[in-house]
C-alpha cells in the first residue's frame, strides 16, 4: 500500500521550497548575460528568465528533497509513475532506439501497413478519428510536414459534433477512404459514435466489405474485434502509455500514411535523444528540468496565471492544443500524491497562436494589459522555402516581440517619439502615458536548426520532461486526470433525461433543469 | 483639447467602485433561479453569475458615473469614441439596415462583383491575404458555413511566414486564382509581401494580366491603385472602421464568395438587431451590459485572470481566435482615457477550444487546477445534420461540464464513489481526495435556436458590445492598439541587421544580440 500511496509533503511546507522561493524572488533577468543550453540538437535559451547562484543552489536542494532522482528514473525504467491509477508512465519505450520486443513488433506491423498500402496505392483519402491525445499529436504531425498537400487527403474527425463527422466525409470517394479510429480504452464516446457513422456511410456507398477499410489503435484489442474490426487491422497500444502521449504509438499510423513513416521514425529518434538528454545532462544544463523551474518560478513564486506559447512557424499552428493538452491534463490539479493541497499555485493555463499571427491577434495584451504573461518562442534558423526575405522577416519579428516584452518602454522614450512626431507638448505628454510597455516579461526562446521530424519530436519530449519535472516539485500525479471522468458521468445522466429515458433529476440547479426541458422538447420535435 | 483627452478617474478612485466590489464580493450564484435574457434571438443564460439587489444598484450607479449613456450614444451615432487616435468607431454604420450612401453604394459594389463572378463560375479559388482583423472574422464565417466544403476553395495566408503562403498557393490552378488582399493601411507589411508572392505566382503561370485578379479591400484606395490593383477591384474600408471589426466591410467579399453574400447579409441583418437591442434594452435585460458587468466582477473583483470560450458547435472553432482579438486587444491596457493606471485589473486572457475537443484537452484544469476560469458555453437548439443522437449528446456534455463547474464534487461524494467500486477504506479514503471538485466556477451559457448568419451575427455584437461596457467602466480606450506598434517598429531595425544593412544596436540585450548574429550569418550562408 505505501508503494501505492506516495507521501509527499505539501511544497508549501518544505524548508527547501522556502529558500527556493526566497531565491527566485531576488533573481532578476540579466540583460547583459547569454544563458544557452543545448539538447538533443535544439538550443534552449533562457536568459529571458530570472536567475542567480542562490537560486541554483536552492534547485538541487528542492530536487534532492523531492528525490527527484529516484522518480526520474522509475519513469524511464517503467516502474509505477501513475500512482492513482497503479500503473507506469513508460511512454519512453515507445521511441526507445532499440525498444521491448512487443513495441519492436508493432512498429514492424505498422511499417508494413503503410508499406503495402504505398505499393499498392491505395487509401488516396484517410478519416482519422480520435479525441484529444489520439487527435492532437498527429494533426500537429501532419500540419507540420504536409502544411503545402499530402497525396493522400487526411480529415480529422474529433467532436461529437455531428457536423465534425459530416464535414469530415464530405466530398470523399468511400471506396478509396480509411478510417482510422483511435482510441485507447475503445470506449471513448465521440470516437466509437462517429466511427459507427463512417462505418454507415461506407455500407451505404456499397462498400463491398466495410470492415475492410477500417483499422483501430487501442489498448483493447479484444474490444475493437467485438466492434467487427479485423486483427490484421488492429494496432496495440499499453495499458502504461497515457492517451496524451500516446503520438508515441501506432496512433502515429495515419501520420505514416500521410506524410511518411520517416516522420514518424524520425520523431521517434529526436524524442529519444532528448529522454536521453533528460536522464544524464547535469541539473544546470538539463533543458527541462531549467524550463520546468522557470515556470514554477513565473507560476508558484511570481504569481502568472498563464503561459503563452508563440511558434514564429506557421507549421506549428498544432503545436499549441498539443502543449495546452500535455500541460493543463498533466497539471492542472490542486492536491498532491498523499490527497493534500499542494500549498502553491500550479500548472499555468497554456495558449498561444503562431506569431506573426499573434502579434495581430492578442500581442497587445501581453505587451500593455495588466498581468502579461511568459512567453515561449519557438523559431526555426532555416526555412524549407524560397523567400529569404520573408524568413528574415520572421526571425526578426520575433527576436523584437521577445526583446520588447523583456524591455518595455518607458514614459521618457514614448514622450520623446510623441515629440519627435511634432505634436504639441500637452498632447504628447498625454498620448505618451498610452504608449508604456511595463517590460521585464519572462521568456524562452527555443531554436530548432530546421524543423524536421527529429528536431519536433525533441521539441515534444522536452515538453513532456518539463512537465514531469513540475510535477515531481509540485508534488502532484502528471499522468492521471479524475476531471475528465466526471463530467462524462453526469453528460450521461442528462442524455437519458433529454431523450426521456430518465425523470429530470430534482438536484439540478434551475438552469440546468430549464434547458433539460427545452432541449428535450426540441430534439422529440 | 478638453474633447479629445476625456478625463476618466481611476476606478479604483471611484466611490460607486467601491459600492460595486463591496455588492460582488456579497453576490453568490443563486443555483434555484434562472436568469435568462433574450436580445435579438439569443438566449444568454447568466444564471451561473452571481448576483443581488445590491449588485444590480451598484452597476446602474456606476454606469452612470461613468457616463455610460452618453458614451453609448457617443458611439452608436459615429461621435469621437477612438480619443486617443481621434476618430469615431463607427463599426455599427457598416450594418445598419439603412446604412449611408457611402456604406449603400459600397455594399451593392460587392453585390455586383459577387453576382458576376457566379454567373460566370468564375474564381474557382480564392487566396484571401489578411492578417488579424482582416483574417479572423472571414475565417469564421467561412467555416461555419462552409463546413462541409465549399464549391470555391479558400485558402487563407496571414502570417509572414513563407511557409503559409507556399501552403495556400499549392496545389491551386492560377488562371482561375482570385488574390484579396485585405489591409486597412495597404501598408500591412505582411499582407504586402504575401500579396507581392502571390503576384509573382501568377505571373510566373503565364497569366495574361495578373492585376486583374487581384481584389483589394482597404481605406487607402490610392495606395492600392498605386500597388496596381484596378479602379474597378479595389472596395473602400474607413479610417472609422478598427481593424478588428472590418468583418463587417467589404473585407467580406471572401465570404460573400465562399459561402454567398446572403451569409454577409444575414450576419449583418443579426448584428444590427443586436446593436438595437444594446441601444434600447434597460440595464437589468441588456445582454452586453449583463454580459460585460461579470465579466467585470470575475476579473476585477473575484480575480479571475482568464476567461474560457467553450463553443459547443464543431463550426465555430475559429470564434475563439475572433474572440480573442476583439478582447485582448481591445480590453489589454492598463492606463485610463487619462493616462493613468486604471487601478484594477482589465481585460483577461481570452482562450479556448470547442467542446468536446476542450474536454479532451483541458477541462481537467478548469475543474482541478488552482485558478479555474469563468467559461462562456455557446451551443445551438438546433443542429443542422441528420444524427439526433449527436446533437443530443452534445447537448449533454455541453449541459454537463457546466454542471459540474458550478457544483463540483465533494469529498463525500468521491468518497462514496470509492467505495461503491469495492475499493478497501483505506485505498477509499486516499483516493477520493484525488476526486473532489472545487465547484463553484461562474459561467454564461449562450443558446443560438441554430447557427444562422442572423444569430451569428447577433452573437458577434453580442460580444463587441459586451467589450465596449467593459472599456466604459474600466475607463480606457478599447478602440486603440499601441501595442501593437512598438513591435513592428523594432522589428524594422532589427530586419536591418539581420540583412547587413545596419550595425548590431549596442543597446540589445545580450541574448538578442545573439541571435542577430547567429541569424543574420545563417541567411547569408
Amino acid at each position: 500500500m505505501i508503494s501505492k500511496q506516495p507521501t509527499a509533503d505539501s511544497l508549501s511546507d518544505l524548508p527547501e521550497w522556502a529558500a527556493f522561493e526566497s531565491a527566485a524572488k531576488n533573481s532578476p533577468i540579466h540583460v547583459h548575460s547569454l544563458r544557452l543550453i543545448q539538447a538533443a540538437g535544439i538550443d534552449l535559451d533562457i536568459s529571458g528568465q530570472g536567475s542567480s547562484p542562490a537560486l541554483v543552489e536552492a534547485t538541487e536542494a528542492l530536487l534532492a528533497a523531492r528525490q527527484f532522482n529516484e522518480q526520474r528514473e522509475r519513469m524511464l525504467s517503467g516502474g509505477m509513475a501513475n500512482a492513482t491509477e497503479e500503473r507506469a508512465a513508460w511512454h519512453t519505450a515507445l521511441r526507445a532506439p532499440a525498444p521491448i520486443d512487443e513495441v519492436a513488433a508493432e512498429r514492424q506491423r505498422l511499417n508494413d501497413f503503410v508499406r503495402l498500402a504505398d505499393s499498392e496505392r491505395r487509401w488516396r483519402n484517410i478519416v482519422h478519428i480520435g479525441i484529444g491525445g489520439s487527435d492532437w499529436g498527429v494533426r500537429l504531425a501532419v500540419s507540420a510536414f504536409g502544411y503545402a498537400g499530402t497525396w493522400r487527403q487526411v480529415h480529422f474527425v474529433a467532436n461529437i459534433d455531428g457536423h465534425a463527422i459530416q464535414g469530415g466525409l464530405a466530398g470523399l470517394d468511400p471506396h478509396d477512404t480509411l478510417i482510422v479510429l483511435a482510441s485507447k480504452s475503445f470506449t471513448t464516446a465521440e470516437t466509437l459514435q462517429n466511427g459507427q457513422r463512417a462505418l454507415e456511410w461506407l455500407q451505404a456507398s456499397g462498400v463491398e466489405n466495410p470492415y475492410e477499410q477500417v483499422v483501430a489503435i487501442t489498448a483493447r484489442p479484444d474490444v475493437a474485434k467485438a466492434w467487427g474490426v479485423p486483427d490484421a487491422h488492429i494496432f496495440k497500444l499499453w495499458d502504461w502509455v497515457g492517451g496524451r502521449f500516446s503520438l508515441w504509438s501506432a496512433v502515429s499510423l495515419t501520420t505514416a500514411l500521410a506524410v511518411s513513416s520517416d516522420v514518424v521514425a524520425g520523431m521517434q529518434a529526436g524524442a529519444a535523444a532528448m529522454d536521453a538528454h533528460f536522464a544524464q545532462a547535469p541539473i544546470a544544463q538539463n533543458a527541462p528540468i531549467q524550463m520546468a523551474i522557470a515556470g514554477i518560478v513565473n507560476r508558484s513564486v511570481l504569481g502568472y496565471g498563464s503561459l503563452n506559447i508563440a511558434p514564429y512557424d506557421f507549421r506549428l499552428a498544432n503545436l499549441v492544443p498539443y502543449i495546452q493538452q500535455l500541460e493543463m491534463e498533466s497539471l492542472g490539479k490542486s492536491v498532491n500524491l498523499a490527497g493534500d493541497p499542494v500549498g502553491v499555485p500550479t500548472g499555468p493555463a497554456v495558449w498561444g497562436m503562431p506569431g506573426t499571427d499573434a502579434q495581430h491577434t492578442f500581442f497587445q495584451w501581453l505587451h500593455q494589459g495588466s498581468d502579461g504573461a511568459p512567453v515561449d518562442f519557438i523559431v526555426c534558423e532555416q526555412a524549407d522555402h524560397g523567400w529569404p526575405g520573408h524568413h528574415q522577416s520572421l526571425l526578426a519579428n520575433c527576436l523584437a516581440q521577445r526583446e520588447a516584452l523583456l524591455k518595455g518602454k518607458t514614459y521618457e522614450q514614448a514622450l520623446k517619439e510623441c515629440q519627435e512626431s511634432g505634436m504639441p507638448q500637452e498632447k504628447a505628454q498625454w498620448l505618451a502615458r498610452h504608449r508604456v510597455h511595463a517590460g521585464g516579461r519572462p521568456s524562452n526562446l527555443i531554436v530548432l536548426p530546421r524543423l524536421s521530424p527529429y528536431t519536433l519530436g525533441a521539441l515534444l519530449a522536452l515538453y513532456e520532461h518539463k512537465v514531469f519535472v513540475q510535477g515531481v516539485v509540485w508534488g502532484i500525479n502528471p499522468f492521471d486526470q479524475w476531471g475528465v471522468e466526471y463530467g462524462k458521468v453526469l453528460a450521461k445522466g442528462i442524455a437519458a433525461e433529454l431523450s426521456g429515458q430518465a425523470a429530470i433529476d430534482p438536484a439540478h440547479d434551475a438552469s440546468t433543469a430549464h434547458w433539460v426541458k427545452e432541449f428535450g422538447a426540441s430534439l422529440k420535435a
